[in-house]
């Protein structure tokens, strides 16, 4: 069956069309209406694929902006769904990290695939994708300028950021920067500085084996690297990796579709 | 002896000069260097009493800058001059809550004016003046006139605050400006919040007697009405609260001066 899924982000929307054994992949900002937005991006890639909307067997959505989508069969909610898309891009993963736009979660995945425990952070900007927005404005930069500042090749011993919290970690890059200290090594300490929070976030989850990096931020290599620093351990990364959640959804739609079993909400 | 106290606070320093019965107070936004401005205050506060440096029997130093201040006999930790300040402002003080620019504290002292315990967050902008003044920002106006938009004979019904994180309640109240939801409100609802934060943070201490209010924030009086609310008790005010730090500096210096022990350093 063909059928899609959107995952309604604070910051994006993802969405995804699956039909036999194709995907395809939209995102958009999420704007003021994560709901319009979401909206509009089906519309779009419908029309792309050249497909309508009677033809989906189900639309299965996640994500903050969920309960804001009037047009789905179901909704689900964000672990159980970046849980699933996490297992479909790296079968033996064991510790997802997701660090989105406003939130970052670690999720401790069974070898069977299913969610054995996790850990959300949902209230403080620190640690999240919000943090490295904030001090790319400070740095009169974009976020992705910000990541790639800081390629693998070059090492930059980082700028220790003593402030956790976004607000005075903001002020105290301020401050770095009249004092003349090397952007590079302060972007490196911001990076760090996400990487510390979030590893100190997952550690009760004791995770061992396999780690996968999802959500919007999987995309800058260099909190990955500071993440594997952080960890003492490889943390992989999907191509599709800001779509974990979204790709989630999709394969919990086709499951529903398959059986249409009654839709559930949560 | 002729003592001088000083408060250099993350965001003001705060000068009291003290000889025989006599206290006077100054005070100036800290700027890059509080060691400097505290020097320059210092400076200026001395001509203005026609007095000189020589003539200082003691300077004893407290606050985030103190270490900065080269000058002082001896530097002493907040809460203690914070307390000793407090006790002389209202001599039956049980409960001081402290507001400043980038931090609040709550400090139980026992009826002969001992710290018995003692509450901090300096870590978090939340429930600091800070967060205040990110709002003002947001708002486009001046943190004095927040706080004088909700005269106390004014009754505004406060729109709740959802997020308690500075950086996403910014953005909360920058999408409740375009709902058009009432200013005034939204103002209300940011003082509930730091209110929140902070009375939250010093029940733990278990306080039931009389409450002061010092520090920068102690200004605005309509965190004090919320405070009350929260607290669901008076909350005292002295016109010289923010300078409750100096004071118990002041105060310090005198019996150092006075017993010339050795300055001790904390
Ligand atoms: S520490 Fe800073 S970023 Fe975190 S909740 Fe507090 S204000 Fe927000």
């Amino acid at each position: 069956p063909f059928v899609a899924g959107i995952d309604a982000g604070s910051t994006a929307v993802k969405l995804v069309l699956y039909d036999e054994n194709r995907f395809g992949f939209w995102q958009r900002p999420s704007g003021w209406s994560p709901g319009e937005t979401a909206r509009e991006l089906l519309r779009e890639a419908l029309a792309e694929w050249e497909r309508t909307k009677e033809e989906l067997a189900y639309i299965c959505g996640t994500g903050y902006g969920r309960v804001n989508l009037p047009f789905l069969d179901s909704a689900v909610t964000e672990i159980a769904c970046h849980a699933r898309g996490a297992v479909h891009l790296r079968p033996d993963v064991q510790l997802v990290i997701d660090i989105g736009g406003q939130d970052a979660k670690g999720i401790l995945v069974s070898s069977t695939g299913r969610v054995i425990d996790f850990v959300m952070n949902d209230k403080c900007a620190a640690g999240t994708g919000r943090f490295l927005a904030v001090m790319a404005h400070a740095l009169g930069m974009e976020v992705a300028e910000m990541g790639a500042c800081q390629p693998e090749s070059v090492t930059v011993q980082p700028q220790p950021i003593n402030a956790m919290c976004t607000v005075f970690a903001e002020s105290e890059v301020i401050g770095l920067l009249n004092q003349g200290i090397d952007r590079r090594a302060i972007i490196a300490g911001l990076h760090q500085s996400v990487a510390r929070r979030v590893s100190a976030m997952v550690a009760r989850l004791g995770a061992t084996g396999p780690v996968l990096f999802t959500g919007g931020v999987a995309r800058n290599a260099a909190v990955r690297a500071a993440l594997e620093k952080e960890l003492g351990c490889p943390v992989g990364v999907a191509e599709q990796s800001p779509f974990a959640g979204a790709i989630g959804a999709a394969l919990i739609a086709r499951e529903k579709a398959a059986g249409r079993t009654p839709s559930e909400s949560s």
